[in-house]
Order: C-alpha cells, then structure tokens, then sequence
C-alpha cells in the first residue's frame, strides 16, 4: 500500500537547459513590479555566469565563504560589500547609469565606503584640518550653477578626505577627532564656496578583508589617486556625488575602484600670493584648487 | 605653477560602454588562470546585469544591505548565503552541471545549509531516531552499485535529516540531541545498508532573515517538501550528494530550493509484516523506502 500520487509532470522539475526560467518563473507573483524585474533579470545573468563557469562544488563552497566573510568583515565604520562592489567596477557603473544628464553636467564618481558619518557644519572658509593634521595647506573653492549657469545659492557642500597617511577619522577614531577632514558647507549668495585643508595623498582602500584577499590574489594593487569627496544638494537639482582627483596623483591611470574621470582632474596650483594666503588664514606660499560645479535641475513634474 | 602631468588618455578611464571589458583587463595578471577565467566572466555577466536593471544609487544601496545582512546572518549553525543560493536555483545549478555522468546515475540535489556537523558513526540497522522523536516509523534500505552494476562494499553512507516538525539538531541544541536524526553508516560486503528512522515532513527553510525577508517580498513560499539527504562515497567514486523525497509529499512541484528530481521521488511504502518489523526492531505496520544508488567509477588518471 502506497500513498497515491498524480503522475509528476517533468516541466515542473529541475533542469539545467531551462533552470534561470524556472526560477525567474518562481518570482512571477512578486507584489512590485520593479523588484520582480530586478530579480527576473538577476536569475538570467547569474544562471549564465554559473553557466559559463561551471564552477566545482569546492569551487561554489569558496565563493559561499567569501561572500559570507565579506558581509562578517561589515561593523559601523567599515563596509566590505561597498568595496567589493567599487573592486569590481559596479559602484562606478551604478554612479554613472544614475549620471546621465547631459555633456555640460559636472561628472559622478563612486561614494566610497567612507560617507558614513554626519560631517560636521562648518562656516565658508573653515579649516577642516581641525586638529592640525600634518600635510601640504591648501584652499579649495568653487562655485555652484545650475546647467543654465545660474548660480545655486545656499546649496549643501559635503566634503570628505584622508589625511597625508591615507586614513579617514572613522578609520582612526583613537588618533584623529570625529569629523577631521569633514565639513558640512553652504554656498553663499553668488553659489559661492571655499574652506582650507591639506593636499590629500593616494592611499590603498582596507585590504585586511576579503576584498584585500581578493586583490592579492589577482595581482592588483588596492591603491586610489589623491582625492576629495563632495556630496553636493540643493532643492530642485539633481544630487552629486563626487571627487576631484588631484593632478599628478599616481594611480590616476589605475584606480582599483576605477573612479577617475578625465574631468574631474583638478590642479592643485602653488600659489606664491602672500596678501591672498593672509586673507585666507593659510601661510604662503600655498595651493590653490578651484572645483566649479554645474547639477541638474529637475523638471517639475 | 603647477604639478606637471602627461596628457591623460581617455581611454584608461572608466566608461560605461567599455565597463566590463575594464574591469576583467583589471585581472589580467592573475597567477591562477583558472581564477581570471573565474572573474573576468564574472566582470561580463554582472556588468550586463547592472546594465539590464540600472539600479538607482538607492537601489545598489538596498542590494548591499542585503548582502551585508545575509553574511551576519551566519554563524556556527546558519548559513543564509547557502540559503540565498539555494533559493536563486543557483546551488541547484552547480550541483546539476557537476553530475553529468550519464543517465544511469543515481541523481544529485542541493547539500542544504544543514550538513555542517560531523554525523556519528553507526551500525547497520541502528536507529537514527536516538531520542524518540514522534514520527511515522520507517525502515530505509539501499545498495551502492557502480554503473557497471558492481557491489560498492565500504562505502560512506551519510545521512541527515530534519524531525517531524521540520528541524534538524542545529537548530533545536535545547530539545534535540547532537547527531540526532544523523548517521555514518558503512555498506556491507554486497554494497547494501540499512537504518531505521522516522518518515520525514515537509518543512520551511528558515525564514527570519534576509532570506526570508526576500520570499515574503516576491510572494513565494518556503517550503521543502519531506526529504532525507544523502552524501555517498568511496574510494574512486565520484562522491555523490543527494536527497531522497517521500511521494505524495506537498510542495514537490515547488520546493523552495528547485531540488526536486523525478528520480528522487521514493516511495515510502506501509508494510504489514509482523515478522520483518520484529526483524527491523520496528512496530508493526510500518513504513519502508528502498533507495538503489549507482555511483560513477573515476576513470584512472
């Protein structure tokens, strides 16, 4: 005596010609239609990666592992998915997807894992160097536009950066103050901003993770170009986030999150101008780098 | 005066037409080819699944918080990306492209996040059921054999499975003991073993994480239908790991991880036949799955 079952239909079953249809059929009930897109697509690509790979089992079990340590390396100030994803240019292709506004628009580049506390507000022409890091002094300005040219008064300038070691405050809370090297700014009535820091240095992102494994591994270096990070919004305009990269940086040519745009090359020019270096609050002679800044502004809907 | 700098090339700078074929130039110089085979295909297929999708930078920042969940999700006794994979088909894939022997094969299905436990060595006829789980009682029998159909004497039989309401010893350490409902039997002289347990149930994959959290947003189930999992080997045998699935069970057309084969469907037949259950040291009626396993002989370097 047997539990009595129907005769099994074959197309119900498990199959490798027609496995990511099965499975992006498995999705076909998802409530949002943007979720169900997303993952309909994921299950085409990711069946044809493992297609095309055919990985071993072992090989399968190594990836498990370090995908799980990758998310394990995670903690408030560090965030292994975000360089894994920069590592593997995803970051940057999302940013510049995302980016796609026009010729005259100033360029995307990727956020980095860094963006993960408040910078502190700061007044125009504020030393974000609070504790007086060691480094070559400079000033930054800019000036904010729309893509009319019309200045964007009171916009929201974030701006981040590594001190001359390569290290970010949340990398070193025992050594540099919470928000050294950041500063939360607003332009002025001509769209106006400027502040003093140091020059920043190259550095390599944390390779003490999987993603450094996975660098090593592949004979890539981990490290970036010189560069400050900006975040800059205003009501109406699209959001940028951003770097400028410093001239004459090395790795400008290799950077391993692949962030460098021709346009966001910036001179950081040694001026020798004594009158301008005292109004600034800086010593001469000192380096100057100006970092003009067109957003989009959004039709009304 | 400035920092002076070569003229950029435009073409060593990220763009989105040539993004994948950027990032897998980034490999080039793996030492292990099979690892740049690995990521460069890797760089192809996600680059043109971003490309599909084009994930707003909100998005990409939902899909690495559920990256990051899913890796703290585990720990000694869970493993959610095994689960995340499962439930994408993709274990199911891997396992299937490494089994294509031939047709006379016993089958492979997914291994499960559940196998993460040394099983006890048993005897033949002994009772994996130690502590007494309730349950229908059921005797499970089988012979390894090679596709020649020779008598594989030796062989590893391990086995695991969940109790009548769905768990396995991992996940219930205060109400199930250690190596309950597991065991590591050796086939005798003909290749045969035999054990005696408890018919098992459908049950759900664990649903309180990210996992879970994915199945309620896309409207799918989690259910497993009724299972025992194998993993069978022996020296110059492909090892091979398996299930077999009761008939008649829920979810068979469904099952959450697309582990389901024809093949391995067994029935679980009620006997009425006081003298072989005295025989067993089982009470009479009981049930009966008989479950003939043909493993692939390595051809010899």
């Amino acid at each position: 005596m047997t539990i009595d079952a129907p005769e099994p239909d074959r197309t119900l079953y498990f199959d490798v010609d027609r496995s990511a249809r099965i499975v992006a059929d498995s999705f076909r009930n998802t409530p949002d239609p943007r979720l169900k897109q997303v993952l309909q697509s994921l299950a085409q690509h990711l069946h044809a990666f493992v297609k095309d790979v055919r990985p071993s089992t072992d090989e399968w079990a190594a990836a498990i592992a370090f995908l799980t340590a990758t998310g394990q390396k995670c903690d408030e100030v560090r965030q292994e998915f975000i360089l894994l994803s920069d590592v593997l240019g995803v970051s940057m292709l999302v940013e510049s997807l995302a980016d796609n506004a026009g010729e005259r628009l100033t360029e995307a580049t990727v956020e980095g894992p860094f963006h993960m506390v408040a910078s502190p507000v700061r007044e125009l022409g504020d030393d974000i160097n609070v504790s007086g890091e060691p480094g070559e002094r400079c000033l930054i300005t800019g000036r904010v536009v729309d893509q009319d040219g019309a200045p964007v008064p009171g916009a929201t300038v974030d701006v981040w950066q590594a001190n001359s070691l390569g290290f970010y405050d949340v990398q070193r809370p025992d050594e540099m103050p919470q928000g050294e090297l950041r500063g939360l700014f607003n332009t002025d009535a001509d769209g106006r901003f400027h502040f003093r820091s140091i020059v920043p240095a190259h550095y390599p992102i944390p390779t003490d993770g999987p993603v450094g494994d996975l660098l090593r591994a592949t004979g890539r270096h981990g490290f970036r170009p010189a560069h400050v990070h900006f975040a800059i919004s205003a009501p109406g305009l699209r959001t940028l986030t951003t770097h400028i990269f410093v001239t004459g940086s090395p790795y400008l040519e290799s950077d391993a999150v692949f962030g460098v745009k021709e346009s966001l090359i910036v001179d950081f020019a040694l001026l020798d101008d004594p009158a301008r270096a005292a109004a600034a609050g800086l010593p001469n002679p000192f380096r100057h780098a100006d970092f003009p800044v067109v957003l989009h502004r959004e039709e009304r809907p």
